[in-house]
């Protein structure tokens, strides 16, 4: 099989996207660290491998892909008979287009920007902008009453399997469990069993593990 | 065949993106006017069309889709044999994949951003930020050159036919050469040629007819 190398930080909620599928799907790849604190990221030779000078990049022999959620569909269909199948076999497509663009378009968008605010800043010793945080907050809240119905219905977002939809949303999902932003979590049970539940797969205790090295 | 049916308002950017889908595969659909003015979203019964209460929601017989780009994915798959073909036949998938995330979260963040500031602000009588203009034209701009380098090699984004992933630019594209922005794309010969040449298309322009009626 061809050599599989990702380009990234193990810190990157990004790549951290593109782990937890290889994992899932039990492939071996090589991590070649980008040293981002001196933002070697944002020049050659990397750029030739991401000109948006972001991480991942990825590589599988001489196929060359970057955009996280691109490199995942890539993996999951390159590799569809291994590990976990990541779709939902024999059932209509409908569902599964739709909440992949509901996790990038609807979830993505507040949950980052929290992240922003209550995980990075802090970090980088910045003052949090306490109106972002409640005008995000208020916009995940009503994600998350969709989701909530929707959980109600069906085990996972997309149909009864776990799928690249369910996957997409734990590096967002594990930092805001740490912030007080949990309790909108917290208080709608199948949405707290669902975290329950993708945040507990072993191929996302591999990557956490990575990232506390 | 079962009837198609799509939800929205003409000038709707995201409807927009479906209409040019639809036309591109030569099929007949039911526009189902939505009053946007008076709200019609934001209650059911549409929300049960789409839980998010943005349009266009969509429905082909028993299947009930929203999210623009997963309605455009469907039609492409479900009709794959009708009208243009909106793919890389023969090719592989991995720039399909990359350049579709493309538009989603590098474009079209700052594409929305300044249509929001310099088309419909002015149009709801509310004013322009310049700050938020400057800052989203600098972004844009970053993103035109990596465009600009990549359709020097390649035709279209994702390959040398025109595929989805050029169709998304479409609605977003088309407001911005109406405002000042319009020479970030001018400045760039190949970014300006595929422009030209992608707005030129028969399925845009049935769509500009709708909305112009």
């Amino acid at each position: 099989m061809a050599a599989i190398k990702v380009h990234g930080s193990v810190l990157s909620t990004a790549a951290q996207r593109v782990f937890a599928c290889l994992y899932e799907k039990e492939l071996e790849f090589e991590l070649v660290p980008v040293d981002m604190g001196s933002g070697e990221h944002k020049k050659e030779p990397y750029l030739s491998l991401n000109p948006f000078g972001q991480v991942p990049a990825f590589e599988h022999g001489d196929q060359k892909l970057f955009e996280s959620r691109a490199i995942t569909q890539y993996i999951a269909h390159e590799f569809a008979n291994k590990g976990t199948k990541l779709d939902c076999p024999g059932q209509p497509i409908a569902p599964l287009l739709v909440w992949k663009e509901v996790e990038a378009h609807q979830f993505d968008p507040p949950a980052s920007k929290l992240n922003w605010e209550l995980v990075f800043k802090p970090m980088f010793g910045t003052s949090t902008d306490t109106a972002a945080v409640e005008e995000n907050e208020a916009k995940l809240a009503k994600v998350l009453d969709v989701y909530e119905a929707r959980l109600s219905q069906s085990k996972y977002l997309a149909c009864n399997c776990f799928t690249l939809i369910d996957l997409h949303h734990l590096p967002s999902l594990n930092l805001l469990m740490k912030t007080p932003v949990k309790k909108l979590f917290d208080a709608r049970p199948h949405v707290s069993a669902w975290v329950a539940d993708i945040t507990s797969r072993p191929a996302w205790t591999k990557v956490l593990a990575m990232a506390n090295k």
